[in-house]
C-alpha cells in the first residue's frame, strides 16, 4: 500500500507540535503532590498570558462545550434573561445551554456568514433592560466570522449586563483583551490555538462576573467554578485533572510564550492573508462577512460538489479541511490556519484544493492559488 | 544529581502501559470523519466487554466526577429521593451532587472503613418507599472497602428504585456484572483499571434506567446522556471528544481483551493477596472491613508519622502511595494494586514501605514483607 501523508487543516482539532505530543506520554504522577502542584503553578501563570488577563484562568477536564456550560450555569440563574448573538452553529449552542438551564433567551439572529453588529446589541439591551448577560463568540467557527468583541464590549459596559465570550477557536489566533474590553467571562478549549489534543477547557471570570457566580441559583457541581477557584488558589484542582493533557499544556504554553501573543496573532493574520489571496486567485468567493485569522470559509462554486470536494481532499489526497455544518453542508468549505501552522501548511492546502477542483472539472490553473499565497508567504509575518 | 526512578501505586492515576502512552502522541485526525467513526466503533465494542454489559457504554471528556454528575442529573429530578450509601469521601460526593441538583438525600452512613450492609439498604428502602434511586460505590477508594453490589442489587430489585454504581476504581479490578446484578447505571473513569491517563468518563444505563433519563427534569446539557446516545448510535460523539485519550483507549482495550476480564480480576486478586500477606508479616493492620482487589488500606501504627511516611516513600524513595483523605489523614496509608500492575510493583512498594518504616525507627525486619509477598507471587495468578 502506497504511503500517504496526512495533514489536518480543520478548525479543531489542530496539529499538535511533536514536543507537545511527546509530553503526553510522560509517566503519571499523582495530582495531589507538591510535584504536580508545581506544574499547576506553571500552567496557571502561562494561561494568564494566553488569556491576556490578570485574573485566574481555571482549567477543566472537558471539551469546550463543558466550559460554555460552566459560563451559563455560573453566571445565570433560572428565569434570568440572556441575550445571545446567534450567527452560527456554535452561538446557537449558547441558547441551547441557556434553555437547558431555564434561562429566558433573547436571540439576536443574523444569517449564517454575517455578524451581529454593536448597534444590534445596543438595541437588544435597550429592549431588554433586565438582561443578566450577553453571550457571544469571538470567532464563530461554523461560518468563519470574527465578531467585533471590543465594540460590543463597550456597548455592554454601558449597562449592568455581563459579557461572556466563547473564544474556543479565537483565543491564540485573534487579538482579545478581556480586562480592557469589558469581557466578564472568557473561555476556550485545548484543541484550537493552544495546539493540544481536545479534552481541556479554560475559563476566566472578571471580578464583576464573580459576583454573579456567587449568587447564581443554577444547579451545578462538576462545572461549579467556586470549586475550581478554591482549588486553584492552592495550586490544586477540584477533581482528578487530565494529567497528560496538563503535561502537554505546560509544553504548549512554553512555545506560546516564546512566540509571544503578538507573534501568534501576526502569524495567524499572515496565514489568513495568504489563504485569501489564493482564494481570490482561484476565482472563489469568501463566505464570511467578517473573516478572521482562524479559518477561511469559501463558498462552493456552482458546478462543484462540495461534500465530494472535501472527501477527495481528505480520503484521496490526505488533506483534511472542514465542510459546512447543518444547512451550510455542501455549500461551504473551511480551511483553518489555526494553531501549529506554518507557511507550507497553507501551500499544501491550496495545492490540494486546486487538485480536487481540477478532478471535478472545475476550471482551475494549477498552481495559481499557490503562487498568490507565496506572494504573501515569501516574507516572514510582520 | 542522582538518577531516581519513580513508581506510582496510588489508586488513580495508575501507570500507563508504554504502548498506550505512545498512542496518545498519534497525529490528530478530525472527529467527524469515517476514519474516526471506525475508532469509536472499535472502542464502543471493547467498552461493553470492560463493563460486562450488553448496553451501550457512553464516553465523556471529563473526570469520573463528571459521569457521577451525569448519573444524578439524568436519573433524578429535583425533589426526588435518593438513598446514598455513605462510607467514605467518594460516596459522600454522591450526596453533594444530589444536593446541588435539588434532590432529597437519604444517607445510610457508616464509619469510615466499614461498609453498608444489604440489610441496611433494605431498611432504608422500606422507610423511604418513594426512593427514586440508590447510589453507591463498587469500591470506596478512600477507605479501600469493596461493597457487596450483588447482594444490594437483589435488595433494590425488589423495589421500583434504580441502582447507580460508581465503579470508578472498581471496574477492571473487581468482578461486576451490571446486567445480572440489577445495576441500572454503572460508571467509571479512565485513570484506574482502564490504565489510561485521567480525562475520560464512561457510563452505561439499563433500559429501566433509560426511562428515568427520558423523564428527568434536571437541568443538564454537557452531561445529557440523550445527546451521547444519539451520537453513539451513529458512531459519533456529541461534542469534540478527547481524541488522544480515545487513541489510548483503543490500545488499552486491546490489552484488556487479551488478558480477559476474568484474567484482570484474577491478577488484581493475586496482587491484593500478596500485599495483605506482606502487611501481616510486617505486623501492620488492615483498615478496611471488606477489602477488595483495588487497594490495600493500612492503619498507621502507633509511633509512626503517617504523613511523613508517605512523603519519605514518595520524595526520598520515589514510590508514590496514597495517604488518608479528610479525617483519615495521617491515620491510613493506601497501597494500590490497580491497573497496569505486576508482581514486582508489589515487591517494590513493600520494600519501600519497609525502608520508610525503618527510617522512622519502627521495628521492622527488612525483607519480611517482601518474603511474605513472594510466597504468593512466585506462582502466577490462578
Amino acid at each position: 500500500m502506497k504511503i500517504r501523508k496526512n495533514y489536518i487543516l480543520a478548525p479543531g482539532p489542530t496539529p499538535v507540535p511533536p514536543e507537545v505530543a511527546a509530553a503526553g506520554a510522560w509517566p503519571m504522577i499523582h495530582h495531589r503532590t507538591p510535584q504536580f502542584c508545581a506544574i499547576i503553578k506553571e500552567v496557571a501563570q502561562g494561561l494568564k498570558v494566553l488569556f491576556q488577563t490578570q485574573h485566574p484562568v481555571y482549567f477543566t477536564a472537558s471539551s469546550g462545550t463543558g466550559v460554555m456550560e460552566a459560563a451559563v450555569a455560573n453566571l445565570m440563574s433560572p428565569g434570568e434573561t440572556m441575550i445571545v448573538l446567534e450567527c452560527g452553529k456554535f452561538s446557537e449552542r449558547w441558547s441551547e445551554i441557556g434553555k437547558s438551564f431555564g434561562c429566558n433567551i433573547v436571540p439576536v439572529k443574523v444569517e449564517y456568514g454575517k455578524v451581529v453588529s454593536p448597534a444590534q446589541v445596543e438595541e437588544a439591551l435597550q429592549q431588554n433592560p433586565k438582561t443578566k448577560a450577553v453571550f457571544m463568540q469571538l470567532s464563530e467557527t461554523s461560518t468563519g466570522c470574527v465578531l467585533d468583541v471590543e465594540a460590543i464590549g463597550k456597548v455592554v459596559a454601558k449597562t449592568d449586563a455581563l459579557l461572556a465570550v466563547d473564544g474556543i477557536s479565537g483565543v491564540g489566533a485573534e487579538p482579545c483583551y478581556p480586562d480592557t474590553w469589558g469581557i466578564d467571562c472568557l473561555l476556550t478549549g485545548s484543541q484550537k490555538g493552544v495546539m493540544l489534543p481536545p479534552g481541556l477547557g479554560f475559563i476566566s471570570v472578571s471580578p464583576k462576573g464573580w459576583k454573579a457566580v456567587e449568587q447564581s441559583k443554577s444547579p451545578r457541581y462538576y462545572f461549579d467554578l467556586r470549586a475550581y477557584k478554591k482549588a486553584l488558589d492552592a495550586s490544586d484542582s477540584p477533581y482528578t485533572p487530565a494529567i497528560s493533557l496538563l503535561y502537554q499544556l505546560k509544553e504548549a504554553l512554553k512555545i506560546i510564550q516564546n512566540e509571544t501573543m503578538e507573534g501568534m496573532w501576526a502569524r495567524h493574520a499572515w496565514l489568513a492573508k495568504a489563504t485569501r489571496a489564493a482564494v481570490k486567485a482561484l476565482n472563489l468567493e469568501l463566505f464570511a462577512e467578517r473573516p478572521g485569522n482562524i479559518l477561511t470559509s469559501i463558498k462552493i462554486p456552482a458546478g462543484v460538489d462540495g461534500e465530494k470536494l472535501v472527501k477527495t481532499m481528505r480520503d484521496d489526497l490526505g488533506v483534511t479541511i472542514a465542510g459546512g455544518q447543518g444547512s451550510m453542508k455542501g455549500k461551504v468549505m473551511r480551511i483553518a490556519h489555526l494553531g501549529y501552522m506554518d507557511r507550507f501548511d497553507i501551500t499544501t492546502a491550496i495545492s490540494a484544493l486546486e487538485i480536487a477542483l481540477k478532478r471535478q472539472g472545475f476550471p482551475v490553473k494549477l498552481g495559481a492559488g499557490v503562487s498568490a499565497a507565496e506572494e504573501i508567504l515569501w516574507e516572514d509575518p510582520k
